[in-house]
């Protein structure tokens, strides 16, 4: 290339202020442009388009057949059997009557199948949610002393959380939920899987007077404290059925062909621990057992919301954080086995069916529900070809509320304990948290917050804990960008870190920094500081070396994506400074919105033709030919 | 170049995560290398550039002279005849008693003198920091029936803000000030600005019972409401006054020779005033005046602080607040009159300055004070040279508390309102917010959201509203990052966005896409998507014009700055996902923290040679070589 070809820096094509907004809300709303199907079509296609979108139900039902129904029966089958005890289980988790469990594990996953997307999502009430939403609630509200008004708080709070998981999608704010990032979840999650293990020793360990804090010191010195009600009985059969529950689990987990022995086991043992009771009743008496469950339909329960008096923020906020939870939850396993199986899960379509599912179930005896981790990977492995194996498990547990209640009668609770145990003990993903401190330190870090203040903070606060960890990282990154000296690797015009490639020079009287973040308010005093201290070690480094005065300092843009009025002034006032001390500054190969906010600010004519090129290489060379051809 | 030549993508060299700990701690904490000066030095040099580094009283103090001090007199008296009666009426904003006011103005500035590095500085009580003090503690506390306790707050908050800022500085956190962004102050002061004029009015319209509150609405509905105890000598004394200190403040801006117009028109407005209301005090009686002031000079108040009791949480609260406004105030004068001046000042030695002298003055009687805007102005144009002007200053307040104190006793309260709201007048910078308009509109934005914000809702939190608009600023760029399309300028190695540079031009088969943003958990599901859909309608765009098959999507990753665990795990998903559709994923030219976390992640083996260039050029001549070569 010779020095005289110089390639002029373009503004981008000029667009109205409306324009611009258009464009920058129809980014953050519409990013994957989702009605690009409905452009140029018929107003009926249009229709059927339409429908199909918002109910997915008309997307699959056409094409189903006999081949793919009893795929999903067998699937639909086999989670219903994971789903009735652990449904129960997980009721309790959540101090709700055991039978809402079951009730939660009806109508919502009836609703998903019309409105979801994901065709291997096992709906239901999940551990995590439960969790929270029994802490959060039994905190203010007594589950037996006061148990009407805490039924209608668990109720009232799946309905907040149901409309604010709709409102998330429909506002198109699915975004919302990245900033729980995975590093922050795979702590949080341990971390709630750890307290809700430590918290069934009560089960297992057959206490009756249990604290129902949250925090591992209290929950701990809880089970030491009442060392007189431990019954060994309890402990004997129940650690026993917690071997076996975890045993299968390891031989599924390593053979994938074997998953239907987890998958049976709860059930089993629930059978089992049945009969065992039932034949030791007159001999052993310390087991606690579930005792009469209703039977019959899901009742409604739209008469149960409380949208009035002093309690009505508390459900709102467990609502709120229970809704964000198993909303991330959901979502997150839709996306898993979408990937596997190469189909598209629209987040924000998934989120309002989510939504729309809790705020029908709290209509109607649910709690909190969403697609399970763990029984949608039973699903998927026991071969659900579509939603409709939700339909198949529903139409189980339709057939145990309404003839097979009374046979939970016997049932240990401790088996309960052991199955809940059992299912969040896969939570603790500590593979995940090797592979963090691997690949990134700073997201381990962020892990470990987020499991330690689990652990001695809250589990509510959890993922308030996460998010704020996730934004301080990214504040950080802007806070203190890197800034690179490049060098020119020789025979090309390419100029790279002088630090990694031993072969880049440094250009004669020139020095080349490249600013590794947009230049903002939150940094502009930083990078002038930092560029102001690699002149000054530059100088240093030439004076010892006796090399050519440093004469231009060029600043690659190429990785500064924005610019704001601090970043500008500070651009400026870099400029005066080296002014000043007879030297130039140059700017290289700024992006489309930099070159705009240039311009606006009239910065374009205070740096001229020979203060900004479009690439390092132009700018070096362009610099030195009218340097050498002056006197 | 020929297509054969092709540089390999180094790994940055290796270091242990001690110390990528270590130089990322000392990027955090040290990026100015402020001991740079001490390497290499004897023992007696370190410890003489140590005395100098902390006390810079030892830096200016050997070569002062005569010449040096004329200067300093004249404008340390120049700026002691604006500090005093803005001393009086600040303290009134406060709702703290007169003569406070002029304590902050003595103590303060002579240990500023010591430990500061602004040459210009001009410290003392400020309106924002008064204002904010005198309405956080006055909500709780009346400053007239618990006047004792109102005056032990006030102290205690103003160590608690010296503690703050001391603490900020020297822990070298000074950038937390960054967060308040020049375009959300630009809002926040002008809102301030406008509540504090329409406070005046209280003084100016002669009303007794006014409103504490600070929102615009009670404001003036108290004004509107009390329209029974408007005094119309007041009125007609106080806006004479208003209209002669708004006449010299416009002369002064017109002409910066003629600072001292406005610099001497709010002594003169005192005295003449005084002289007024002592002339016709039997004939008039509606004047409110200062009344009687106590002579001498500081108590010393360490007595007064408060460490325990039902107040300390707002004493806590209100130090920080208006410690963090007072020192983002006083940080932002010395740095604008450094650069004036070309000299550097250290922002964190700056803060541990301000911090000290606040906490020195809480024991002497003084509430927090900093560097004035208003008054280091004066001080620059009335050709200020060192901090002795401070020290000239003090020495006047000194004379004016041990002996002139009694001449205030008929001073009028109206003149305190003119002069208070003629300073705060200069707060409303419309110049500024137009330019914000101009050059950024999400700055003028966050610049609307802080001022309305102050207005409607309450000021103390403005700061709060301000910071949170900022934050949502970063979030919202890096939660919606720029991605391009990019082109080959013909005859170059380089690629540009097709949207800008028309010359550019697209490489059959190929789709070149940079993505503008580091690929983080908040941005890495939404880049997916994005790319998904530029591939989309790459193939839509192919299709319509018979064009080549799409082969391969390149990822110039020059401008992804960083990358977590969440985006690792996207970048993998994009290949597999595009590998299915035959279709290949290259990178290029990723930074130096990319490639070890692609390292440590192992995805360097799966890209493989073929899958990663230095750049784009390379990539799109070696992959068309190869792919040409095979049969």
């Amino acid at each position: 290339m010779s020095s005289s070809e110089v390639h002029k820096v373009c503004l981008p094509p000029y667009k109205t202020t409306i324009q611009k907004l258009r464009h920058g809300l129809s980014e953050i709303f519409f990013p994957d442009d989702p009605f690009h199907g409905f452009k140029n079509q018929t107003w009926f296609k249009k229709l059927v388009l339409g429908l199909q979108f918002f109910f997915p139900i008309f997307l699959w039902a056409p094409n189903y057949s006999v081949k793919l129904l009893r795929s999903d029966i067998i699937s639909g089958l086999t989670i219903a059997s994971l789903a009735i005890p652990q449904g129960i289980s997980y009721a309790k988790l959540a101090n709700l009557p055991p039978i809402v469990g079951l009730y939660s594990s009806f109508v919502p996953p009836l609703i998903y199948s019309v409105l979801g997307s994901s065709r291997h999502l096992a709906v239901g009430p999940v551990s995590i949610a439960s969790l929270v939403m029994g802490t959060m609630l039994s905190e203010v509200v007594s589950p037996i002393d006061q148990s009407i008004l805490y039924l209608q708080l668990a109720f009232t709070a799946t309905f907040f959380g149901g409309v604010f998981q709709a409102s998330l999608g429909f506002l198109r704010l699915g975004f919302v939920i990245d900033f729980l990032s995975k590093a922050t979840l795979v702590g949080f999650m341990a971390g709630a899987a750890v307290i809700v293990s430590l918290q069934q020793l009560k089960g297992l360990l057959g206490i009756v007077h249990f604290t129902s804090k949250m925090q591992i010191v209290p929950v701990l010195s809880s089970v030491i404290q009442h060392k007189d009600e431990w019954s060994w009985q309890t402990i004997v059969m129940g650690v026993g059925f917690l071997i076996f529950l975890l045993t299968t689990r390891q031989i599924s987990l390593k053979k994938a062909k074997l998953f239907w022995i987890s998958a049976a086991a709860p059930l089993a043992s629930v059978i089992l621990s049945t009969i065992l009771v039932v034949l030791m009743k007159s001999k052993v008496h310390g087991i606690k057992t579930i005792g009469h469950l209703p039977k019959g339909l899901n009742p409604p329960s739209s008469n149960m919301l409380y949208f009035d008096g002093p309690h009505l923020a508390l459900a709102l906020k467990t609502g709120l954080i229970t809704g964000i939870l198993s909303l991330t939850e959901g979502v997150a396993v839709g996306r898993t086995f979408a990937a596997l199986k190469n189909y598209q899960v629209d987040g924000n379509k998934e989120m309002m069916a989510i939504g729309l599912m809790n705020m029908a179930g709290s209509c109607s005896s649910c709690y909190v529900t969403t697609g399970s981790f763990s029984r949608s990977a039973v699903n998927y492995n026991a071969g659900a070809q579509t939603v409709v194996s939700n339909i198949i498990m529903a139409a189980a547990v339709l057939v145990t509320l309404l003839f097979l209640m009374p046979l939970f009668y016997y049932t240990p609770n401790l088996i309960l304990a052991a199955i809940i145990i059992t299912a969040v003990v896969g939570l603790i993903d500590y593979q995940a948290a090797i592979r963090l401190w691997k690949v990134d330190k700073l997201d381990f870090l962020a892990c470990l917050c987020s499991f330690f203040g689990v652990l001695f903070i809250s589990v509510p606060l959890g993922p308030a804990i996460a998010v704020g960890v996730s934004v301080f990282k990214i504040l950080l990154h802007v806070t203190r960008p890197n800034t690179v000296i490049l060098g020119n690797i020789p025979g090309t015009q390419t100029y790279q870190s002088l630090n990694i490639y031993k072969e880049a020079q440094r250009v004669p009287s020139f020095l080349i920094l490249s600013v590794e973040a947009p230049i903002y308010f939150a940094n502009s005093n930083y990078i002038q500081e930092r560029v102001l201290r690699w002149i000054r070690e530059e100088e240093e480094r030439i004076k010892s070396n006796k090399e050519n005065e440093l004469r231009h300092v060029i600043l690659d843009l190429t990785a500064v994506t924005a610019v704001d009025t601090s970043g500008l002034d500070s651009i400026s006032e870099l400029k005066k400074l080296l002014e000043k001390r007879s030297m130039q500054l140059v700017l290289a190969n700024p992006v489309g919105s930099v070159m705009e906010k240039l311009n606006h600010a009239n910065m374009l004519e205070s740096f001229g033709p020979k203060g900004l090129y479009l690439t390092i290489g132009e700018a070096v060379s362009d610099i030195s030919f009218t340097w050498k051809a002056q006197p």
